[in-house]
């Protein structure tokens, strides 16, 4: 399928890579030349505007971009994609959005025949090049089951989360509890260790009781517990604590336009929010278990 | 082996008869007459006191009590255990207390000459009947493996958590996680919910991500959403709201005591402090959810 | 002098209001005709649009908007003020508006020739009727000494804030410092008297110590304590829950865009919105006892 | 008068000193040697034991200790002073200690004939030596008119309460309110100063608006804003952040007691915890706004 991608940074290179593996042919914008020139290598070919893509003989376009403010831009700008891509050519935004946002660009794009998509990965700068993303899609299921062999090629899996919006909506509510899991299990750990107790053992407890949680079993905080974790190698890699930032961020305040309270999430923000004003943002999320524990002599 | 029980209540009382099934002996004392003619129904030897208990010719003797100032009472008191119980014989207090009291009472027995583990229990009144309980054990590791085959009469997973205090430590430790992590779904389930999701999509997205924990994939809060939860059945039966507010006391507690932050662990024990304080302590703990839920008109 | 205003409000239209008493002539615009019917009868010129306004010999015009986005819409929008009012023409907006879009307006403005302030309120429905609201200005001190006069005509209190921005940034600031110790004086209050206090003696401690604020001593919450403040009518009038809800939304997310921690800014902002989301938005704000208080039976 | 005085500590060493000043007579204990020289050389009488002090012919007995573990062992310990006093001789405990405690300890000294009154203090040791403390007394009217005049002597304002414990109350209650206000006045001048504004000015307009309390008005956490203040010097002196938890740590376990949700509360304690773990016990509690503030490079 002739596919054209927007957006070639640290998440859409990789992914465009993959999809250029699995066969299909790519037409591709970004405003880094260094990103264009590794896409181009790899066998894409280049557009040099959003409209150039748009004017392309492609079948699907997806767009991986930063932030709502661009995604908007992209799409609904008058140099946007809206204004001249021709009728039924998909549209697939795998950037993580507000669901507000997102449901507002794909009311527009449907209103000029334009299938439209939301659907955000999660799986990290690794997942995208190993090619294992998670994708969270909101849209029509005719749609969904269209994209979903394109998706395929650069995620494992891919789970329809209803209407537009909706995957956005699944990402942003994941995440949130992610955050505030991670939190909880650095206090739990860090009470446990200062009352006496080995980390290695308190999490096997934890693990194979009410506790149990991903960011205690798969992704521990505490130094040494987990060989492969961030937390054995200083923090480094993993999901960095300003990435996480922006989707308490986006949680937030999509809490707060729909005047639903969340205490904890709200709560849990500023505590990342305390550490990267500390110059801790770059570092793996998990590092804000440092906020609880003893320091060193 | 012939064995003493002190407290026959909710949890003591089937644990008691589990250890009389297995075709252990013995010599129980509870201050309410019901308790007691039931364990002697089921052939239990009563006592008149916990001095009596412990000039029985026991082996062993578990406690199992609501408080510290019980156990401290039972174990420390001129009329308690310590007193008047033969060297040698192993003590094992099955009630969930603050690791620092745990550790007081294991000293003194030991000076005693008394073996003593503390080991708190999780599974609720339903693990006590079925047998099924997780026993968090603190002692050394001897006293654990003589204690061991004691335990799997009334548990069917029996961990060793290190010196005298562990076993309570993992206790609070894993008990404040859980309490945190029920409000975490519970948010995020309420925040997915009223962007627009489906609970069960949602819950189904979570359980696949890094959102996945116990409270979510094995007792979701949103109702309808697992069936065999206590969310599927009106917040009856569980795990109740006051039990979980006593955890996160002890939690709390141990915490300020060794001087030792426990941010979210306190706020979310004054989020179920608040719910409690509305007449809805007997209800489930995940109840909690109701504190987001929107206002039915 | 000839001044234009636009937006008649619950707060724009009683400060109209003043400015026609102290003798100015005003040339005015609404949405709502009953507005412009009220401001026409006192004396005011009636305009049809900004664009109206802006062509009127105006020396000076006045905005009173609900929020940022009708900010952004009436001065940079293109049918807005900046693209058809004379240079030298003052502007105030007295909006409550976040400081970045407050220093963005004020800029364009600028650019444009035309002297921009930002004047943000406080004192109610209640001070802009009788004269009485405080203004806290952000611009040139040039341009503050030649709008004091006019804004005295309506407020009591004109206090110079520093350049473009910093009177939203000390509305926001103040306002979430309000919200937040009107919990702290609610939970301080309750807890209180739950263990066995008299309110009016408590409040009277707290106001000679070292918890004095204004929040305990000139509009305490607790019911009976002051005669005048909303706690002891019910909790009618005042400071509705919803606009504490939007001032604290403010502060909170003016500091995540320059990524400044405030935690318990935060957590009241969620209280609230808990509050809210029950029903009680319209409630004057020091409501929020109503969380603490006990249930009566 | 002839007054027994036990706790020669910070606090309890110059209030003994100003009664002494005052020309009353005084028989004092303490553990330290040194406290007891000091007392000894500006006139009181030692005594080598409470039971001394007890049998000493004094008229009223005034204590001044650390925690109510020390305050019980006085009272109720068998060599403590409720059972070797004579019938009729006042005790005034000028503890901080929870508000149980106190009427649990004046309830036995009142069963022996003893009037008792728990009359905790503000003001520091500053206040202590100056004689200008806060005095706030639970207990009878005519007990707390009997005392007055003594307790007029070490302070300058004297406050009746209510009943036994309310002294207790007035300050857990205060405090708490105390703790919280500081670190909302430390996030609304963190927040104002990034945002551009000059922290006079904007303490400025928060002392003359609704934010407007002690500790921004008296005791700004902003260095350079009030000379006078620890900020202003390093944060040396002063209220430290230790002894804020202690009293945050009473206000959270009294309302635990009576199942009161203090939720700001409890999140301000954590806070205070979390600064002093990272050593910062001993700086004044208006320190806590270093964990606001930006890191300077």
């Amino acid at each position: 399928m002739h596919i054209g991608f927007l957006g070639l940074g640290n998440m859409g290179g990789p992914m465009a890579l993959n999809l250029l593996k699995a066969g299909h042919r790519l037409t591709v914008f970004d405003l880094s030349p260094e990103a264009m020139t590794r896409a181009v290598e790899a066998g894409a070919t280049a557009a040099d505007s959003p409209i150039a893509v748009a004017r392309a003989p492609v079948e699907l376009i997806i767009t991986m971009l930063p932030a709502a403010i661009h995604v908007r831009q992209v799409y609904l700008g008058s140099q946007g994609l809206l204004n001249h891509v021709r009728p039924d050519v998909m549209l697939i935004d795998s950037s993580t959005i507000d669901p507000m946002s997102a449901r507002e660009v794909a009311r527009a794009a449907q209103e000029r025949g334009n299938p439209m998509l939301d659907a955000p990965v999660s799986g990290g700068t690794g997942g995208a090049a190993a090619g294992t993303l998670t994708f969270m899609v909101g849209g029509s299921a005719a749609d969904f089951d269209r994209a979903q062999p394109i998706l395929a090629a650069m995620g494992k899996n891919i789970v329809h989360c209803g209407d537009s919006g909706n995957g956005q909506v699944a990402k942003v509510a994941n995440n949130m509890l992610l955050g505030i899991s991670m939190i909880g299990v650095a206090e739990a750990m860090s009470l446990g260790v200062s009352l006496g107790m080995d980390p290695a053992v308190l999490a096997g407890v934890i693990n194979t009781s009410s506790g149990r949680c991903w960011s205690s079993d798969t992704y521990n905080p505490y130094p040494g517990v987990l060989e492969n974790a961030p937390a054995s190698r200083g923090y480094s890699g993993g999901f960095g604590t300003d990435l996480m930032l922006k989707d308490l961020g986006l949680a937030t305040e999509a809490a707060k336009q729909i005047r639903q309270p969340v205490i904890l999430g709200a709560l849990a923000q500023q505590l990342y929010q305390r550490f990267s004003a500390d110059g801790n943002g770059g570092l793996d999320f998990s590092a804000i278990i440092q906020t609880y524990l003893r320091q060193q002599p």
